[in-house]
């Protein structure tokens, strides 16, 4: 016949299905010889059974009986024994943790003969009289669903017919009176006497527990966290101590390693002749660990004995509750200690070290993005803030600095050494200059796509967008958060990692590659397939990169570099160009710019590959705002100046003819290569020529040119036939054979539907999977994110962000049809990932399991890609 | 051993791919003894030889001799015989046809005794002599590439020296001396005398026609027609007979049916005593075939009888070249005629019923682009027109009016029954009301997806957009066309075919459905396997669709709905609602309206199917424009108007927070439907309500609930719900069972992709091909087809424009993914298309090869559909 109650010491830590994660715990700890306070669990069997009969499985309450008798003899007191009585807790315990979402009940057995008996046994009536009427109050809400209100009230009027503030000030007698009351209430309320009978006690508490499952909290926590139904929960019954029965008596709570730093010894706090309910109450300040050496040696040592033996059978930090019942030590709970990032990192490295932990273990234990936090500079989580705005988490890190409304004026601030916070409605290619020195950057306009995002992300600089929260005045040079106005020179905090726009400096928290983070990291390398590589756009992210790890650039981008202040009139000159002879010149002028780009780049990567990305963004990015530029006719106009009358005029014609209803889909990509040729003819020869110098020079650079944005053969293979001629063009003039690779990102749906095509022409694809998630869910990330997302979140339509975390059924699908038809027809094709996804953790265990070679992400995030895409090796291995 | 040279009568029209298509063509009229001057034929094999060799292959020319000299026999004449000269044609014929792009040579075997000798045959001097001067114009030329014009400026000189206009003019001493200027022409620039040899003559004209394969408009032309370069082109050499021998003699083309018509009865022109050249020239008019009855009586009726034969043979109407000389009929060449789209239809029903071909074959030789035509109002071709300006041709058909510019005065002056176009810098939904009357529409803005071409599209009206020629000044009421400018009340046409704008009342053609046409269609319907249904968005549509045979509404848009001049308003209110309360009051007064839309279609479409898709676009597109609202507001703010001022005021908060980045990837479709689900809940009252009035009158409504841009599995679930919630209310309301079908459209990537997911809820997917195409390709279209696409479409990166004819390669894979995984997960999915694609001809062929069970199309183009559906089914079978 099938069990339904086990004692703790009949199971282990294998049984979590069968008792839950506390019944579990509290078995293992039994097995394991450590001094846990007796009692039993019944299973989640039972309770399964209960919530389809609605009654208790046959024979249960008997087996409870039996285990009840055991647990008895075991202690040699007696549940209702007014002389001896036993006093047990009630909880539940489901085999996935459920914190706070279901029942409890202690110090069940009390009644008004056992009170006295404890109280005699205690020789305290205060503290037995208490907890009668404490007992009476959890019943009463857990199991006999009351108001915990109508029982404060209760206990608040005698507080004050006593003319006493706090719950420990009230004298026996006055105790009794609110017992009184309490039982008069449960009468009033339920039309029932309070249960006397401790055996009733129990057996309506287990059913409450039961009952407890299918309460309206825990279904909707299940749902969200996707947690079946079916599991149930069990219930243990165990005999309660009381670390309350005088000075050698104590409760507490440790870490065995301290968990903000991960340095080792036991960390916690205990309070004497105290029970866990007074710790929370905060009317005594509990006491640090340390102390207790002197004040209870013996128990301190003994705390060291079971903390290191729980860390070794348990192979992690624990984070235990005991009790020390007059001298004796009882532990109530183990479990997985919360550690910071930090503190995880050098947990797991001093494990290996200490043969407790094996490096895959250590590996596998930590969370990328906690871990991720270590790369930014945060905010001290300890800090007392003033948050003025929410904007959208943009470029994560935190920075404090003087409000500057103008770029011309953080520039000239940031260069004299002043810390500025630039804040624009929204930026523009003409606001670089100011961005660079910034400490940081805020808008009030654009999404995680906008250009000050996007600039500022490459740059590793905090930036919070799109904050609509806030109105800016630029005249007044002031911006309004609700009915505060912060002006210009005062001083703000921003937390990119948030959106949080703090008032004032904030004190924030110096990022750290510790040597156990660098110990760990050289692990993951050992383990992981996956190559990560970095996005990299200028000679100084490429060097960060390398810091980091980076094992090549997967995408520098072009555009950026003709966005740098003195580079923009030039290309501002060629897009304006009417003919191709004009277009060219202003290009033979770019040309030198853009090789010290690529040369500066290779060169920081020597040896390693760089793959470079020929121009993408529409034309119109790179032009004058079409407003600012009206006005500005205007005032000529006005002004009778016929130049610049005609000049604007110009650049108003030429914006408005490349404006677009959807610039996301618009003329960009390949398809300025295809229409205007020359531009990337300009790109490969100033990159050939950067290849060329770096070989005489004794380097070796590695060269992948990219075309973006292909989506038909065609396109891909004419600019591969154009770069090529270049190629051969530049090798004959330098007189040195300049090998390349070219390839193709795949951002389009149909690039990847055709993909087995394109791999005909393309060494390498990358996959854009920005650009790739907006078409293929047809989602313009700056609109959606503004509207209609945060509700497709918060309803779980979709249970990720798909900008943030790869979406496999979608997206993904096409990544595999594009790596499997890829693969087909060039069978050593190179595929690898440069959207944000190449830094997400998920998203990288995606891309191992698809089988793609490497990763490419933010140099600030390499250290966490290479984390994950060991942690995917393993978990698929 | 391969022979490389045959004579007419050894082959057939099979052998196309050796003899080319000429060949193969005189072959068969000889076989079948047609009176063809006889001749021979070189082979594409030997022409692939030369090609690969660079010289005749072996035994070529040997086997050429002995042909001629079978001919010469045949003939009794003999090359260079200055007795009885042989001359012949030297001609090119690929295996398909490459009209003007490769070589011929005429009259070959001319010198000066053969010139005498011909002169003394026909007794014409002047005519032996000028066919002596042509020849060696046309072989300077051809085979020795001499510059044409330098012999037209010795025919020039010569004519001016003796005072005449014409050739013909010219007497024989003077084309004598025109020779021997032409004869030292040639060698002074080719450095070598004029071979008078007619061997040599003969063996340098079929090298030309050999090299002429590899000339450069002949490589181009294949290369864009994708011709294989390794056809080859054979060489004919043919005996030349000559119309231009007397009054006896005649040449002339004739059609053997009417080709504008398709009347019975043979059709053309002829000129006596004249060669081909004379009527291209036309010194002489020719004359109408019919009078050749009377002139040549025994020769017309041997043309009827040819006619027949040949008509018979080929199974088509032919184009026939005929010489007679001197009372004898010669057949030059024989092919298929071109013909209208009301010739073709009716001489292919008349053939069915004289037995010459079946119905398959009648409907399979339809071009159904061609047939399109035939439903839409067109340019008469013959009609002389000024075209101001050229734009997109946004929705098909001609109509000219008075030019209007404003849409209340269109209503007006269209409500006084005049014929007014609407022109407009692009129009809104405010000037729907404008468009309802005007015989069409012209915008200077705007793509083949902007309002006006949508609008107009869906009403069958006329439509040029994007016709940035053309400069609107609204304030002067005008608008500029270069230095043209055309005022408010002239009268202009537009042709929405091709996208022209032409001055005055230009002459256009009815549409015609033929009762032969009818016919036709009712064949096709016994062939075509895929059901053709029709977009309508009123009564009035759904009805003109079945009048051309649609079996249902495939996509009943619900937007246009809302533009009607008396519910705009109502709809705005609805968008500027401010709280859910508001909204639905909104709403509530939405609903009869939308209710009687209902009522109308399924009425219209009683027993079919009716697809109705839930609100779709942006709601920002039912917004006033930005711009004339904030010139409202200042000019409610100038003039105090407090009350106007806070409206427009909050109309511009609401338009700039709906206003969109990328409104393509926007806040749109079923988007809508989850942030505001009492829009959809209202459309689906509308609908099940007027399907229960329906029902109750006894008519047989058949519903569908089709829901926009559905991209996850959620988004369609909860629309599901919403909508059997609604049903359910109503239908206990009502108290009937009110059946119908939920359904999605599948127009963005993702959804393709999870196709096996939706089609748990989903009864049936139509694909909106439009929006696929866009997502998949990452285009906008409306930017797209101003920027980049021509460019594409020019350099053939793209063979079609995808949004005309449907990729097969990219969004067609995610249809068939579609299909299958759909398919895979309800056995009974119903499938169909709604994008333009739907009727589009090529695209209906992919439906059919994928599996689909239906097309929908404009009402207009549902006859097209029909026949593509039935040549699909015909050509796969």
């Amino acid at each position: 016949m099938k069990r339904y109650v086990f004692d703790f010491e009949e199971g282990s830590a294998e049984d979590r299905a069968l008792l839950g994660g506390k019944g579990a715990g509290l078995a293992e700890m039994s097995r394991i010889g450590l001094p846990v306070p007796p009692g039993f669990t019944i299973t989640t069997e039972a309770c399964n059974a209960y919530q389809k009969e609605g009654r208790f499985p046959d024979g249960m309450m008997d087996e409870v009986w039996e285990h009840l008798k055991t647990l008895e003899n075991k202690l040699g007191k007696r549940l209702g024994d007014p002389e001896n009585p036993l006093l047990v807790s009630v909880r539940s315990g489901a085999p996935i943790s459920m914190p706070g979402m279901m029942d409890t009940v202690l110090n069940l057995g009390l009644n008004a003969a056992t009170a006295e008996g404890l109280a005699r046994l205690t020789g305290d009536r205060r503290f037995a009289l208490d907890s009668y009427r404490r007992f009476i109050q959890m019943f009463g809400n857990v199991v006999m669903h009351m108001e915990h209100r109508r029982f404060e009230e209760i206990l608040a009027e005698v507080k004050a017919e006593e003319g006493v503030r706090h719950d420990p000030e009230l004298t026996p007698p006055a105790l009794s009176r609110v017992i009184e009351r309490y039982r008069r209430l449960v009468r009033e309320e339920t039309g029932r006497d309070f249960p006397d009978d401790p055996r009733t006690q129990l057996e309506m508490a287990i059913q409450a527990v039961f009952d407890s499952w299918k309460n309206p909290r825990a279904v909707v926590y299940r749902r969200i966290n996707k947690i079946s139904e079916d599991l149930g929960t069990a219930v243990n019954v165990q005999s309660m101590v009381f670390g309350n029965m005088g000075e050698t008596s104590a409760t507490g709570v440790l870490f065995t390693r301290n968990p903000n730093t991960g340095e080792r010894g036991i960390y916690g706090e205990y309070l004497t002749n105290a029970q866990g309910e007074d710790v929370v109450a905060g009317i005594r300040t509990p006491r640090p660990i340390a102390e207790m050496a002197r004040e209870m040696p013996e128990t301190h040592r003994r705390l060291e004995e079971v903390s290191e033996l729980l860390e070794r059978h348990y192979r992690d930090m624990q984070d235990i509750e005991f009790t020390v019942e007059r001298g004796t030590l009882y532990l109530l709970q183990t479990r997985a200690g919360k550690r910071t990032a930090r503190a995880a990192v050098k947990i797991a490295v001093d494990m290996v070290e200490e043969g407790i932990i094996d490096r895959k273990t250590a590996i596998l234990r930590q969370d990328p993005e906690q871990v991720a936090r270590l790369l930014y500079r945060q905010v001290d989580p300890d800090a007392q803030v003033e948050v003025l705005a929410q904007g959208l988490p943009a470029s994560p890190g935190a920075a404090s600095g003087r409000v500057v409304f103008d770029a011309d004026e953080a520039e000239r601030r940031g260069q004299a050494g002043e810390k500025v916070i630039l804040v624009r409605p929204e930026t523009t290619p003409d606001d670089i200059h100011g961005i660079v020195v910034a400490q940081g950057v805020l808008t009030s306009r654009g999404g995680m796509t906008s250009h000050a995002a996007i600039v500022a992300r490459g740059m590793g600089k905090p930036a919070v967008t799109g904050c609509e929260a806030i109105v800016i005045d630029l005249e007044r040079q002031q911006f309004a958060a609700g009915s505060l106005v912060v002006c210009r020179d005062e001083i703000i905090t921003i937390d990119g990692a948030s959106g949080r726009v703090m008032r004032g400096e904030v004190p924030t928290i110096e990022p750290e590659l510790s040597p156990e983070f660098e110990r760990l990291l050289a692990w993951a390398d050992e383990f992981k397939r996956l190559g990560v590589e970095a996005n990299a756009d200028t000679p100084e992210d490429a060097a960060r990169a390398r810091e980091f790890g980076a094992a090549g650039v997967g995408l520098c981008r072009t555009e950026h570099m003709f966005m740098a202040q003195e580079r923009l009139p030039v290309m501002q000159e060629m897009i304006l160009a009417e003919t191709v002879e004009s277009r060219r010149e202003a290009l033979a002028r770019l040309l030198p710019m853009q090789e010290s780009d690529f040369y500066g780049i290779l060169k920081a990567m020597d040896g390693y590959p760089v793959t470079i990305r020929l121009l993408d963004p529409p034309l119109h990015e790179f032009l004058p705002d079409v407003q600012e530029t009206e006005q500005a006719l205007q005032r000529a106009q006005a002004e009778g100046n016929r130049e610049a009358e005609q000049e604007y005029a110009r650049i108003l014609r030429r914006s408005r003819a490349l404006a677009e209803f959807n610039p996301m889909l618009g003329f960009r990509g390949v398809r300025l290569g295809m229409v205007y040729p020359e531009i990337y003819e300009m790109q490969a020869r100033a990159i050939f020529q950067a290849q060329a110098r770096l070989l005489a020079e004794g380097m070796h650079p590695v060269v992948e040119v990219m075309i973006p944005l292909v989506g038909t053969e065609a396109e891909l293979e004419r600019m591969a036939e154009l770069v090529a001629t270049v190629n051969a063009q530049v090798a004959q003039e330098q007189g040195r054979e300049l090998p390349y690779k070219i390839g193709t990102m795949i951002e389009i749906p149909r690039a990847a539907l055709i993909a087995g095509k394109l791999a005909r022409t393309a060494q390498f694809f990358s996959f854009g999977t920005n650009d790739l998630t907006q078409t293929t869910f047809g989602f313009s990330r700056d609109d959606a994110e503004g509207k209609f997302l945060p509700t497709y979140l918060a309803q779980k339509v979709l249970p990720e962000n798909p900008f943030i975390e790869l979406d496999r059924e979608g997206v993904g699908r096409l990544i595999r049809i594009a790596v499997e038809d890829g693969r087909e027809s060039r069978g050593n094709l190179k595929v690898g990932i440069c959207g944000e996804h190449g830094g997400n953790p998920a998203s990288i265990e995606f891309c191992h399991q698809s089988g793609l070679d490497y990763v490419s992400c933010s140099p600030y995030r390499v250290p966490i890609a290479r984390l994950a895409a060991a942690q995917a090796a393993l978990r698929t291995a």
